[in-house]
């Protein structure tokens, strides 16, 4: 039997590291794909793109300028907030429609690849409260994805995958260390500087830091 | 009460011509979307710029290159084949997940507006036999966007509207003139040339072609 082929949506932060390492642990041939979609943390680009080689996996970097809509804190002239705990709202670092586009894009490279898989790091536990990363969105966007295309209209399943949508940040933490990930090279900051560095009071950077100290793992991150 | 608001996705086509003129005839402020996405057909850029000009309504084109992925006789080097008449099978001229992209940064951009629709011209009777202009497609994104934008969440219903999907191509073109649509500047062509020629002899044009005689119209098209 030919390998089982996924595309891979790689970030370059902590949570689509992880489901890299998890998807070649599950035998896929594992297809990477970032966008140079405008964000402010754009040298998440350079550590996604180590990542993949050093997984071994072929990579694709997709510029679609997201500024072109602003609407983000990530995309637009709206400033990045520190970490609000407990907050019912969707904070302005939603990029409105980012994961669609995404998996959109994955989804034409599927397609071409005939891939079986699109792996996604969306999580519904210690997340920032996206509609875009909730069970239900996934569920719809698997449900397209297979009506979308030639590959469904000829009868070929594509899954959407999101091994960690139920876990902790703490979990996810375990899951990645026991499949040898170095989190020191990943970049999960909205407001990274261009060497890498984490600002600390971010939504995501606090909830990664939180990761670890639940995780009883020492933070590799390097903050400003 | 004000306006209704809306994206357009503005190919440059008849088709898509045609639905910017119904969807500003039914009131909404419209807002066009193109897209240059390494299609062999990119005159069809200049026509949509010109078109969304002389109708006064906002105009973005997108910088979204697929040749990256490929898989297309419009975004890779594939040969556009001339017109099958009948054929059962997806033409080699369908790109991989193109109007699934495309829907998905109108809705980007649907959700910073605060449209209440996205328009798009596809067409299920005189088409190319593309999965993804269907009805089931349609409604499915529909459902997608929204679960997937904070909009949506929120509870504000975006509608994905194709008021020519059951239409022939006479019957559009018939529509379109009674709106005072100037065909002469509209391309349709897979392969037009860089002032705009249509080559005539590919699906998209015999389709075109097929319905200006069934219309009882004078087809303007310029042809090689």
């Amino acid at each position: 039997m030919a390998n089982k082929k996924a595309v891979v949506l790689l970030s370059g932060g902590l949570d689509s590291v992880t489901v890299l390492a998890m998807a070649q642990q599950q035998g896929y041939e594992c297809h990477a794909m970032s966008f140079d979609y405008g964000q402010r943390h754009s040298s998440e680009l350079i550590a996604s793109a180590k990542i993949a080689k050093q997984s071994g996996v072929e990579h694709k970097i997709v510029p679609l300028n997201l500024r072109l809509i602003g609407g983000s804190a990530l995309t637009d002239d709206i400033d990045v907030p520190d970490y609000e705990p407990d907050s019912d709202e969707i904070p302005v670092t939603y990029v409105p429609a980012r994961n669609t586009v995404f998996l959109s894009v994955a989804l034409g490279w599927a397609e071409v690849l005939e891939a079986d898989a699109i792996f996604i790091g969306v999580n519904a536990v210690d997340y920032s409260g996206y509609p875009d990363c909730r069970p239900e969105f996934i569920q719809a966007f698997e449900l397209l994805a297979n009506l979308a295309t030639k590959a469904g209209v000829e009868g070929k399943k594509l899954s959407i995958l999101t091994p960690l949508i139920d876990l902790t940040k703490a979990q996810i933490i375990q899951k990645g260390l026991d499949l040898g990930v170095d989190y020191a090279q990943t970049i999960s900051c909205y407001q990274a500087d261009d060497h890498g560095k984490a600002c600390g009071v971010c939504d995501s950077c606090v909830l990664r830091k939180q990761g670890f100290t639940a995780a009883g793992v020492k933070d590799p991150t390097i903050y400003i």
